[in-house]
C-alpha cells in the first residue's frame, strides 16, 4: 500500500546502503576511533563550524534527550510547544532520563513566539517552582510550518537575555532548510541555537541522528552521556558511513528538496476541493487538512496515513499526508486523484 | 591495521548487508509494524519458543539496562560478577537508568556461583539495604569462560527459590552454544533464565541486539520500556532483516564457530611459549594472557589489542586476544608468529 | 505580622509539644520499632481499617511522591488537576522522582471530574505516549474547593474501571472531613482511594505527614520507599508523638473545625465589598477572591497574604486568605475591618 | 532495656524541646523565610565562616544524598570506602537519588587514603568508565575512627589536584571534634572540605541535619535540590530552633565530649578480658569487638546493641556498642560487669 504516513515508512537511500558496503573494509577500531567517523565528523564541522561537537545517536528521541542532559539539573525546566514531539511522542523519555518537567506552550501554529511564551511560562524564581533553563523548538515543527532564521534568531536572543538555552528539535532541518533557502548554519549556530537535533533517518538514512553543540563547553558532558545514554554504537562506522552518504553531493538537501517538492505538488493537486481543509499552512513536507470522516474511512483503505487529531470536529477529523524522498510524482497524482473522488462521493 | 581487539573491530558480514538491500523496497509500516519484523520476531519464538517476547536495540547496554528495567524497582539490586560488563563497561548506565545499585561478587574466573554468591551477598531483609532481584550472568563471560547448561540451572534454582529473577548478558551467547554444542535455548529459557540480553553486532551484525522475555508477563513493561529507552528504531525493517540474516541458515553460528576455532587455533600456536601465560582457560573466542611488558609494548605497534589488567604483576601485564567471524588462519598464523618472536626477543 | 498567607504560618498546637516531651523518655529503638510508632500506626488503623498500612513523612511533597512511586513505572503517568500541588509546587520532584509524566486537566474549581478527564486526556494504547495509572486528586483542592464522597467514588469507579488507581493529596483532608462531616475513611478508602497523603503539619503538627495505602499490596515498596526516600525519621517517636496528638481527643478534627469557621467568619464579614469578589466557593479554610490592586497594595503593609494569580485581570489580581487552627475571630474582625476600608478607599 | 545499640536510640535534648516552645509563638513564614532560620544560619556562618552556605535536611541520608547531587552528573560517581554508610545503609538511594555509581574501597579502618584509593580506582579517561567526581569520607568512620585534620587535607589536596572534591558525611562529627579537640571550621573547610553532611539527631536533635557548603558555587542548586529532594520544611522555624539549641553554650560540644567519654569509660571496664577483644581502635562513641557467640546471645537479652559483622569468625562474632548523651556512667558500669560475667559464663 502506498503511504503518505510518514518519512519514516520510507526507505533507506540508495546511496547510503552504497556506503555502508564501502566502509565494511576489513576490521575498524570500535565506538569512533576509526577514519570514517573522522570524515563524518568533518563534514559537520563543515556545515556548522569548526567549534561545532557531533555525537551520533541512533534515533531522534536519543539525540533530544541526551542533548538536554547535557545542560539540566532535574530542577530545570523545558519551555516547548504543547505539539513537541519531546512532549507527547517520546512516551515520557524526557521525563524519564531528564527527571525534569516540561513547560508546555499553546501555540495553534506548532510554533513558539517571545510573546506566547512570555504570557503563558511563570519565570519567577521561586523554589516550590522548576526554573526555566531551555527553549526547546522543532524545526520544521510537528505540524509542517517552519520558523525563519529571523524568529530564531528572536528566541534566541529572548533565551539568552534571561540565562536560558536554545534547543532546535531538528528531526526535520532538512526540510526546513530546504524550504527557506538557507544552510544549516544559518539556523542554528548561526541564528543562536545552542543544541541541535539533527535528523538523519527521516530523511534517506538507516537509523542516524546527531547531536551537534556550538562551542566546547558541553564536550565531555555529551561524551559520556551518549554512552550512558546507551547510544555509543560500537560498530560506529556504519552510523558515521550513513552521514558521509548524507552530505555527499548534498544528498540531504536533494532528498529534502524533492520531499518538500511532492508536498506542493499534493497541495496543489488538492487545490479547489471544498470538503478538503487545510488547517496549517504547508511549508516542509506535511500537509494537515480536514476532511469529512467518510471520505477519511474510504481513503484509508487504500492509503496509508494518519488521522492526526480526533478532538475538535468530529465529522471532520484532522489527517496528515507526508511524502519523503521516496515519494513520486505518480503516488502524489494517484494520491489527488482519490481524494478527490471520495470527497466528491461522501459529498453526494 | 591487523585487530585482535574485539569482535566489534570486524565489520558486517555480507550477508547481513545483503539483506538490509532485499528488505529496502518500497514503504514500510514504521516502528516494527512490517513484514520483515514480524518474520524476525518468528525467528526468535522458533529458537526460544512459543512465550518468548523480543525487542530489539541498538545496543547491548541498552539490552541489559532495558530488560532489567522491566522488573527491577529502584530499591532493588542486581548479583553480578565485579568483572560484569553492566558493573565495568557501561558507564553507570544501570545505576543512572535504573537508579538501582549492582551487588558485586568476586570471582577469578568471572563466573557466580551458588558458594560465591552466598559467601559475599547480604540476603537479610533490612530497610537500610536494597533487596536483591536479580542474578545477572555473562555467557561467554568477560573473561572468556563459560557456563554449563547445569551451571546455569543451579544458579537459577537459588535465584527462583529466593524469589529472584535470572538475568544473562548473551553479548556472546553465540559463541557460547558453538562452544558448548548447545542450542540457545538449552542455556536459556530451558535452564531458568527470565530475561536474556542476545547479542548480534558482535557476531556479524551491524547494530542489533535482542531482549528476550520468557513468558508474557514482562511485555507491556518491555514495549513501552524499549521506547523510553530510546531504542524504538522507526525504520525497524533494517533492524529486523539483520536477525534475519542472523538466523538464515544458522549464520550465527557458523560465524561463533568460526571465531572459536580461530582462538583454539591461536591458543594451539601460542603453546609452548614460555613468556606466554594464559590467565584463563579460552572457551569461547578470546584468550586473556599474560606477557612482558617489552614484549606487548612491541606487539601493539603491529597489531590492534587491548591491555586488560595493568594491576598485580606489572612487569607481565595481562592482554586479551580476541577473534571473529572475519579473522582468518592467516591473521592468526602471523599473530602467533610475532608474539614467540618478540617473547624470544624480550626475554635475550 | 498577622498571617492569612498559609496555614504553615502558624505554629504547633500546645499537645503536640506536650506529647514530644512525653515521648522522650530514656532510649528507644529506631527506625519505628518504638512502642509510641506502634501506637501511633493503631490510631491510623482505627480510622482507616485494619488493612490500612501507614508510612509516615516529614513533608507533605515526600507522601505524595513516594505514595506514587509505589504504583507507577516511568513510562505511566498520573492525571491530575493543572492546579494541582503535585504540579505546581513541588519543583519537579514529581518528575524528578518518578521519572513520570504529569497529565494535566484544565479545571476552572481545582476538580477533576470525569467529564473533564475524559476530554482533555488521551487513553489510547500507544507505545509513544505514556500509560496513565493513577488519578491524583487534591482535598481540599488548592482553590479550597471540596470533592464529596459521592464525586471521589465516581473517579474511583472510573478510574478502576481502566485499570487505573485513584490517588488523594490530603493536605488537607482533615479540613475536608471539617467540612462535610465525614469521617476520614468515608472520603478515602470507603469511597475507592488506593493512596492517600494525609496531611499533619497545616494542622497544628511539627512536621509530619503520612502515606496510606488500603490493602498490603504495597506494603513492601512503600517500606523501602520510605527509607530510599530519605524519610525514614531514626528518631521515629518523634514523628509518631505528632499524630497520637492528632489523634488524641480528635485534635485533628477539631483544629479543622477551628480553621474552617474563620474562613467562614471572614468570608462573611467581607460580604457585601462590591470590590471583593469571590472567584471560587470557599469550603475550606481559604478564600480566593480578586480585588484592586491598589487595595492589595495597600492590606499587603499589614497582614500576610499571597496574591495568587496576577494573570488575567491585572487591575484586580487575585488573592488567597487562609485560616489555621490558629487564627482568631479577632483577627478576622482586624482583617475584614481593613479590607472594607481599603476597598472603599481606593475606589474613591 | 538499656541501649548501646545507636545514639539514634537516645532522646532529644531537654534544651532542644526548651527552644522548640520558644520559637512557637505567633505566626511565622514557612520555608526558612522566618527570623529563628536567619539566626540558626548565622550560628552556622559563625562556626563555619562567612561564605558558607547552610541547607537543613531531615535525615542524614538526605543531607549525604542532596550535598552530592549538587555537583553530580549521573555519568560520574563517588569514591567512598566499601564501609561507608553512604554504600551500605541507605538503601540504595545514592544511585537512585543520583544516578551515580559508587566507587568503593576497601580499607580495614574504615579510611580512605591516598594510596588506598590510587591502588584501587581507576582514574582512566575513557568512556565505558564513570568518572571520579567526588572523594566522600565519613568523620567519625562508620568503625569509630577518625581522620586527623592533616590526614582530611591530604585527601583534599589529592582530590582537588585530580578536579574532584572533598565531601565529608560527618552524620558524627561532633564526637570527631570532641575526640580531635578541633573546632568544625578544622576539620572541614579549612582542610579543604567542600561540601559536608553536619549530623544533629545522633547528638541530640529530634530530626535535623545540615548541608554545608564552603563557598556560594552551589548555592542555587542546594536551594532547589532541598525543595526537590523532599527535605524543605514548611515550617522551617522547628528545624531551625533545633540548631539553635544544638549551638547555644556549645551544647554539640558538651554533648559529644559526654558520649566519647562514656565510650572510653566503656572501653577502660571492659579492659582485660581475654574474650573480649576489640576489633578497631575506639577514637569516638562506639566500641567494636568480637565476643564469644554464647556470650552476645546471653547479653542480647539484657541490653541493645548491634553485631555488626557476622562474616569472619562466627564463633565470636563483631558486636557495636555505642554511647550518646544520654548514657551515664552508672549504664557503662552495669554493662561492663555482665560482660564480664558472661565472657567468664560462655567461658567455662
Amino acid at each position: 500500500m502506498l503511504s503518505f504516513a510518514s518519512d519514516n515508512h520510507a526507505g533507506v537511500h540508495p546511496h547510503v546502503l552504497k556506503m555502508l558496503t564501502k566502509v565494511n573494509e576489513g576490521f575498524a577500531p570500535a565506538y569512533g576511533g576509526d577514519v570514517w567517523t573522522a570524515r563524518a565528523r568533518e563534514c559537520f564541522r563543515r556545515e556548522f563550524g569548526a567549534d561545532a561537537s557531533v555525537f551520533f545517536t541512533f534515533t531522534g528521541s536519543a539525540a533530544n534527550v541526551l542533548g538536554l542532559a547535557s545542560v539540566l539539573s532535574s530542577f530545570e525546566s523545558v519551555i516547548c510547544a504543547d505539539t513537541a514531539h519531546l512532549n507527547v511522542d517520546e512516551c515520557g523519555a524526557p521525563e524519564a532520563w531528564l527527571g525534569c518537567k516540561l513547560l508546555t506552550v499553546k501555540c495553534p501554529d506548532a510554533k513558539l513566539t517571545v510573546q506566547n511564551i512570555s504570557d503563558q511560562i511563570n519565570f519567577t524564581d521561586d523554589v516550590h517552582k522548576t526554573q526555566p533553563k531551555v527553549i526547546s523548538i522543532s524545526q520544521t515543527t510537528e505540524y509542517g510550518t517552519l520558523y525563519s532564521a529571523t524568529e530564531i534568531a528572536e528566541l534566541a536572543r529572548f533565551a539568552h537575555a534571561r540565562g536560558l538555552l536554545m534547543h532546535m528539535d531538528g528531526a526535520r532541518i532538512s526540510n526546513a532548510c530546504a524550504a527557506l533557502g538557507a544552510s544549516l548554519r544559518e539556523i542554528t549556530g548561526d541564528a543562536g541555537v545552542d543544541l541541535l537535533s539533527l535528523g538523519g533517518t527521516k530523511n534517506g538514512l538507516l537509523a542516524a541522528e546527531a547531536i551537534v553543540s556550538f562551542g566546547p563547553e558541553l564536550r565531555r558532558a555529551l561524551t559520556y552521556g551518549q554512552k550512558q545514554g546507551l547510544q555509543l554504537a560500537s560498530k560506529m562506522r556504519f552510523i558515521s558511513a550513513q552521514f558521509l552518504a548524507f552530505f555527499e553531493d548534498e544528498l540531504w538537501l536533494e532528498n529534502a528538496r524533492h520531499a518538500n517538492a511532492m508536498t506542493h505538488l499534493l497541495n496543489e493537486s488538492l487545490s479547489g476541493i471544498p470538503e478538503f481543509q487545510l488547517t496549517q499552512k504547508p511549508q516542509g513536507n506535511a500537509i494537515f487538512a480536514r476532511m469529512p470522516k467518510a471520505a477519511i474511512d474510504q481513503l484509508q483503505k487504500e492509503f496509508l496515513f494518519y488521522v492526526w487529531d480526533t478532538t475538535g470536529n468530529q465529522a471532520r477529523p484532522e489527517i496528515r499526508l507526508m511524502t519523503s524522498f521516496q515519494t513520486t510524482p505518480e503516488m502524489v497524482a494517484q494520491l489527488a486523484k482519490r481524494v478527490r473522488e471520495v470527497c466528491v462521493l461522501t459529498k453526494g
